[in-house]
C-alpha cells in the first residue's frame, strides 16, 4: 500500500514515471491527471485511470530516479559486471570511481563488502545523495579520494571495478591489492582506450575479454511483433581480466 | 592454494578448460600437458608453462561446468533477470521449470528465497546434480513436480520467472500466488511464442517490456583491435511484466 | 560547377541538407548562413564558411529529397535487395507496390526493364513527382493499378520485388509471371507477417531465406573512435527466395 | 534448361553448392545422390530428388564460386558500396586492390567504367582466373601494377574504393586523380587502422561517415520463427568521404 514518501514508478502506456509520493503530488500526462489522493493507501498493480502503480526496481531507480552528470554505468552493463566479477556475500570488492553511484549500487546488492573511491567532491557528493534518496547502499564504504591516495593492505580485495578514463595508470596498484587470481573489470567508450588498456595489462593480468552488450527492445503489440524503430547503439566496452603473478 | 577436488579454470591461449584437480588429472592442449603435480599447491593467478591457473566464477562454472540435456539459459540472460526482478536479499521468488539449473544459480545469489519447480525427473536430477557438484544452491527450495500441482498460498512471491515451452497455460496460477505489483519474467526461443505470450497476458499482468540481449565479443590483440568473426545471434526472447489487479 | 536548378548537397558539421539551388536560395544553420550567390559557380567539394557543397548521390537523393507519406525501403535495404535479386542489364524485373518509389530508383540503375504497379492513385503520383524532381526512372514501365489487374504474359519476368501489407495474397499470379528459377523478395516489418508468408510460399517457391540489415555508424573522431550512441534497430525483414515448379 | 558447361547452384534442405556442369558430374549430400544425366536438360526451379536446380545470382557466385586466398569484400558489404559511391553508367571508378575481384564483379555491374589496380601477381591472376569461370568483368580495366605506379590524368576518377592494408600512404595520389567532389571508399578490418584513416584523411576529404553492415538470418519454419544461432559479427568497417578542394 503506498504512503506518503514512498517513491512510485507510474506507468501510462508506454512512458514511465519515477516520482516521490508527496503531499501535493500531480502528474499530468496528455489530458490525465494523476493526483496525491489517487495514489495514497492503493495497492501495488492497482490502476487509476490509464495510470498502473508499482514499486520500482533497482534498474528503475537507476534509470529514471538517479541524479547524474556523466554517463552513469548502465544497469544492462552494471549487472552483467556484478555476477562476472564473481562477486557472492562472500566477496569483497574495489570499485573505483564512484561517479553517480549506478555500479556501487548493484555490486552492493549481489557483492558481501563494497569499497568505493571517487576523487570528484562533486560526484562524491552526488552518490551519496543518490543514494541517500532511495535508502540503497547502507553498508558501502565510501572514500571521497582519489585511489592513488588510498593506503590499503596488499591482495586485500576479491574483485574490482574501475571506471575513470585513463585506466593504465592505475594499474599496479590495482595489481598489488588485488588477491592473487582476482576478476578485474573496466568500462572504456573508445575503442582507442580499449587498445591503450589492452597494451598496459600485459604483464599484470591475463584471460581478457572484451565485449559490449546490445539490448534491443521490441513493440509488445501481439499481432504486430517487431522491433522498435531505434535502439542504444552504445554505452562502452567492457573489459574484463585476472590477476596474474 | 588450489587442493585436490577444487575446480579450477585453466586458461590456454584463448581457450578455457573447467576441470575437477583429482590424482591422476592430465590436460593436453597441441602439443602441452598439464597435469596433477603442476597444478596441486599453487596458486591462483600463476602460471605453469603456457597454462593459466585460476578460480571459475559462478558464469564460467555454468558455461563449462554445467551439464545440460537442452538449451540453458545463458549467464548474459540469467544476470539480467535475477535484477531485473528486482531481487535482493528481502525478496522470495518462484522459478519453474528449474532445467538444468543455471537460472536458480543466479536467482539464488541476489535473491532471500528461491523456490523453484521442474515437472521431468531427468531435469530435476540433473539440476541437483549440477548444484552439487559446485556447492550451489543449498538454500533453494526445490520439487519435481509441475508448478500445477503445487500448493501454494495466494500472494506469496515476490517475483517470479517461467522457463517452460507453453507459459500461456500457468498465468492464471501464476497471478494468484504473486504479490500485488510483482515483477515476472519469461524466456522463448520464437517470435510465434512471444505473439501468444503477450495475447494471453493481457488483464492480468502490465507494464510489458520484450527485449533480446546480444553479446558482441572483440579480439584482444591492442594493435589489431576488432570484433571476433562471428557471434552468438540468439539465445531467446525476454518478456517482463507486473501482476495487475 | 554548379549552376541553377541543381540539387546540391550541403554539409554542416554532422548535419546533411539536400536543396535545389533557385533564385532567392537561403540555409541557416546556427549562425551561419549560405545564399545564392556563394553557391552558384562553385565546383564540387568547394568550402564556403563552414558548408562543404557536394553533389548527391541516390541514396542521399532518397533520404533527404525523396518526399514520402509512408515508411519508405531504406537505401540499406533496397541496395542489397537489387542485387540479390541477381539483376544486371539483361534482366527485366516487376515491382510492387512502387510505394514513394525508392526501390524502383535503385532497381532501374542495376536492372534491364524495371516493371512497376501501384494501386494508389496517392503513391503512384508521388513516385512520379519524386523521380521528374531528380530526373530518375525515365525508362522505367509505371502503373497505376493493382498487380492483380494486370495483364501479363506469364514466365515473363526474370525477378520481382514485392512490398505489400498481405503479399500473400498475389502468390499465385507472382508465381505465374516469373520465369522458372526466378528469384522473388518480399520486405515485412512484422514478425507475424513474416510467418504467414513462409507459410504460403510453401510448394511455389523454395530456396527460402529470411534476414535483416543492421547499419552501425560511428562518430570520426580519430583520437575517440566509437559508435553513435543510438542507431535505426528494424526497417523491415527481408525475405528471398525462388520460383519452383 | 542447364547444358553441359552451365554453373548450376543446387539447393538441399539449408545446404547451397555451386557446381559446374560436366560430364561425370557427380554430388553427394548424406545418402543422396545428382548426377550430370539428373540435371542436363532440367528447367531451372526443377526438383530432382530432394535436390533444387538454379542458375546463381552474382552474390551466390562471389560467396560459393569465387577461389580466394584471404578475405574477400563479402557481397553485404560490396553491395552497399557500389550504390554508396553514387555509380551509375555515366561513372568511371577507381579500385585498388583488385584481390579476387569479388567488388570489382559488382561495382562492373552497376558503373560505367571500372579500372582496377593489383600489386600482387598472385592476386592479380586470381581474380582474372575467378572473372574468367564466370563470364564476368569482361568490360574492365585491370592492371597488375601498384597503384602507385601508375600514370594517370588528373581529375579522371568520379569515385574510388581502396582495399589495401596501409590506404593512408595513397591518399595524396588518390585525391589528385579523384574528380572534385568525388565519393571514395574504404574497408578495414581493424578500429586501429580507422583511427590513423580518419587523422590522415583530414584537409583532403570530408563529409566523412564510419560504419559496419550487420546481417541477421532466420530460420525458416514459420511456426518457429527465430534467427540462427550464430550469425557473422564482422567483416571491415566502411569508411566513406568526398574530396574537398
Amino acid at each position: 500500500m503506498f504512503k506518503e514518501g514512498d517513491y512510485i514508478l507510474i506507468v501510462y502506456g508506454d512512458k514511465r514515471f519515477l516520482k516521490r509520493l508527496s503531499k501535493g503530488f500531480s502528474l499530468n500526462v496528455k489530458d490525465a491527471v494523476l493526483k496525491f489522493e489517487d495514489v495514497v493507501g492503493k495497492e501495488e498493480g492497482s490502476k487509476v485511470g490509464d495510470f498502473y502503480l508499482f514499486r520500482p526496481t533497482v534498474e528503475e531507480i537507476i534509470l529514471y530516479g538517479f541524479k547524474r552528470k556523466t554517463q552513469i554505468i548502465y544497469p544492462k552493463d552494471a549487472f552483467y559486471i556484478a555476477y562476472t566479477l564473481g562477486l557472492d556475500k562472500s566477496k569483497r570488492v574495489l570499485e573505483f570511481g564512484t561517479g553517480s553511484g549506478a555500479l556501487t549500487t548493484v555490486l552492493s546488492l549481489l557483492g558481501g563488502e563494497v569499497w568505493t573511491f571517487e576523487a570528484s567532491e562533486n560526484f562524491y557528493k552526488l552518490a551519496l545523495s543518490n543514494w541517500e534518496a532511495f535508502g540503497l547502499c547502507k553498508e558501502v564504504k565510501h572514500f571521497n579520494m582519489d585511489f592513488m591516495q588510498a593506503e590499503l593492505e596488499e591482495e586485500f580485495f576479491d574483485a574490482a571495478f574501475v571506471d575513470v578514463r585513463e585506466p593504465w595508470h592505475y594499474l599496479e596498484k590495482l595489481h598489488k591489492v588485488l588477491k592473487k587470481g582476482a576478476r578485474c573489470g573496466f568500462l572504456l567508450p573508445t575503442t582507442n582506450q580499449v587498445s591503450t588498456l589492452l597494451k598496459n595489462l600485459q604483464g599484470l593480468f591475463s584471460d581478457v575479454t572484451v565485449l559490449e552488450i546490445l539490448h534491443r527492445y521490441y513493440k509488445t503489440n501481439p499481432d504486430r511483433l517487431r522491433p522498435e524503430d531505434r535502439m542504444v547503439a552504445h554505452t562502452g566496452y567492457l573489459i574484463f581480466c585476472r590477476k596474474i603473478t
